[in-house]
C-alpha cells in the first residue's frame, strides 16, 4: 500500500485585518490520530501529522523502551480497519517473542513503581535504567557549525512554511551536514520519526549525530535523545528545568536559544568546539 | 498543606555569543511529573509546571470527561509519599459513587471503540457525543477588543519573560476583562488549569468567556474548550485541521494568528463583530 502523504489540507478561512474582513484560502497542518498496535493489542494513541507513520511507530516503540533494537521488530504495517474504510490510522507491529511485552503487566509495574512517590529523580532513574549507550564523550561539534544548523532546518522544511503549524526535528552528521528532517503536529512526533528513520536503517546509537528540534527542548526530547545516543540536542527555544537535570546527570550536551549568532549551553560544554584539539571559536 | 510554588530553577549556563563564551544565571521553566489518582487507582501522569495542581486535576477530570459537573468531586487533595518523601506530585480525587469510573472498564472500552477504525471523524463523533452544553450562539466579541487580548496575556505572563519555556492559557469576559491566567510547561496543561479554575467556583460553563492561548490551536485545545462551553478560542499561531473541523461540526468560534491588528477566522464568524446587531468594526 502506497503511502498517502496528507499534510496539508486547503479550507476557506475569513481574515480580519485592521478592521477589513476578506475571505481567502488557507492550509492547514494536518493532524489525525495514530494508533499503534503490538499484534492486536492496541498500546497507544497519538495525535500526529500523517506521513512516516511507520517511522513514528518504530521510533516510539524504541525510544518508550519497548524494543533495544531494530532486530526486536520483525515487521511494522499499516492496518486497514475490518470494514474496509481506508483510514491508514493505526499501525501494527510484530515484535519477537522475547520483546512482545505483556500489557497488562506493564500497566501493573507502572502503577506499582508511580505508588511509591514520583518526583523528577524518579523520572531521571528511569531513563537510566533503560540506557543503552552513554551519550559518546569523544564527540565534538564546532559552534561555527551549529549557529548554522537553523537555517537549514527553516530552509527544508516545506510545510511549515505555508501553514505555520509544525514542529521540525532533523539529524544533522559531524559536519553539519542534514541526515533527516521530520515534521509533525506534535514535537514529539517529530523526534519519533527521526529517530524511527535511524533505527529502520542501522544508524542507531546515533553516537555522532546533533538532534534540532524546532520547539522547547523538554524532559521527553531529551529522554528519547539518550535512548538513542544522540550526543547533542538543540533548541531554537528554551529547556525546561528536568530536561536540564535530566541532560546533566546522563551526560548529554544540551543547547537552548540557538538563534541568530548565539546560543546557551545547559549541560555538557565540554563537546562544543572543534574537534580534535584545535583551538576553540 | 500550603502550596509550593517552583516555576523557576535559577542555574549556571554557559552562553556563546559570536564566538565569545561566558558563563552566567539563568532561569530555567520548572518541569516535573504529577499523577492523578482516583481513590487509589492511578489515572494518569502528565509533566506538568508545578502550581495550581489541584485546578490541574480538576480540569483535567472534567475536559477528559471523568466528571460531568463540580459536585461529582467530592475532595481533590495532594497526597505525601508513603516515606515521608516530600514530593508534592500526586493528587488524590474522591469522587461520588456514580461518577467514580471503572477504570479497567474504560480501557477495555477504549480499545473495542479503537478496534473499528480510528480516524478524525471518530475523534469528533467521541466529542460529540460527550457534549453537556453547545456553545454560546448569542455571544458576540468585538474585534478590537480581540486584538488587545495578547498584550494583557503577555504583560499577566510573569514566568515566560524570564524563561522564555512556558505557555501560557488566559479566560476573559465579554468586556475583555482576564478572569485568569495560567502558565505550564505544557499547552493542555495551561488549559485544564484555567478551566479546573473555573470548574471548582462554579463558573462553567464559560458561556460568555474567550479563551486565548499562547501557542497551537490543536484538536485537544478545541475539545477541552467545548467540553467547558467556551464560545471562543483564540490563539497567536495556526490551528491544525481536525481542530477546524471540530470547532465547525460542534460550531465554536475558532481564531488563528492573533498578532498586531490582524487575526484569521477558521470558524464561527457570526461571534465576532459587536453585540445587539451594532455596526461590525
Amino acid at each position: 500500500m502506497a503511502p498517502k502523504i496528507r499534510k496539508l489540507n486547503l479550507t476557506q478561512v475569513s481574515e480580519w485585518d485592521d478592521g477589513q474582513l476578506c475571505r481567502k484560502d488557507d492550509y492547514l497542518a494536518t493532524e489525525e490520530p495514530l494508533e499503534i498496535r503490538i499484534g492486536d493489542q492496541p498500546l497507544s494513541v497519538t495525535m500526529r501529522t500523517p506521513g512516516h507513520d511507520l517511522e513514528l511507530a518504530a521510533g516510539f516503540l524504541f525510544t518508550e523502551g519497548l524494543v533495544q533494537s531494530r532486530e526486536q521488530i520483525i515487521s511494522l504495517q499499516p492496518v486497514v480497519p475490518s470494514e474496509g474504510a481506508d483510514s491508514g490510522n493505526v499501525v501494527q507491529a510484530t515484535l519477537t517473542r522475547e520483546a512482545t511485552p505483556d500489557l497488562a503487566k506493564m500497566r501493573r509495574h507502572f502503577f506499582a513503581s508511580s505508588s511509591c512517590g514520583i518526583c523528577g529523580k524518579a523520572s531521571i532513574d528511569a531513563v537510566r535504567s533503560r540506557l543503552l549507550t552513554a551519550p559518546n564523550s569523544d564527540f565534538r561539534f564546532d559552534p561555527e557549525l551549529l549557529v548554522g544548523l537553523p537555517e537549514v532546518l527553516r530552509s527544508a522544511q516545506d510545510v511549515f512554511r505555508r501553514t505555520g503549524g509544525l514542529h521540525a526535528a532533523a539529524l544533522f552528521d559531524s559536519k553539519g551536514a542534514l541526515q533527516v528532517l521530520r515534521e509533525d503536529i506534535g514535537r514529539h512526533n517529530a523526534v519519533d520519526k527521526v529517530i524511527g528513520w535511524a533505527l529502520m536503517i542501522g544508524r542507531v546509537p546515533l553516537t555522532e549525530s546533533v538532534l534540532l528540534v524546532s520547539g522547547r527542548g523538554g524532559f521527553e526530547i531529551v529522554q528519547k535523545s539518550i535512548a538513542a545516543g544522540i550526543p547533542i540536542v538543540a533548541s531554537v527555544s528554551a529547556p525546561s528545568s528536568l530536561a536540564v537535570q535530566l541532560a546533566r546527570e546522563l551526560r548529554l550536551t544540551l543547547i537552548g536559544f540557538l538563534r541568530g549568532r548565539r546560543f546557551v549551553i545547559y549541560s555538557g560544554d565540554e563537546r562544543i568546539g572543534k574537534s580534535q584539539h584545535q583551538d576553540g571559536g
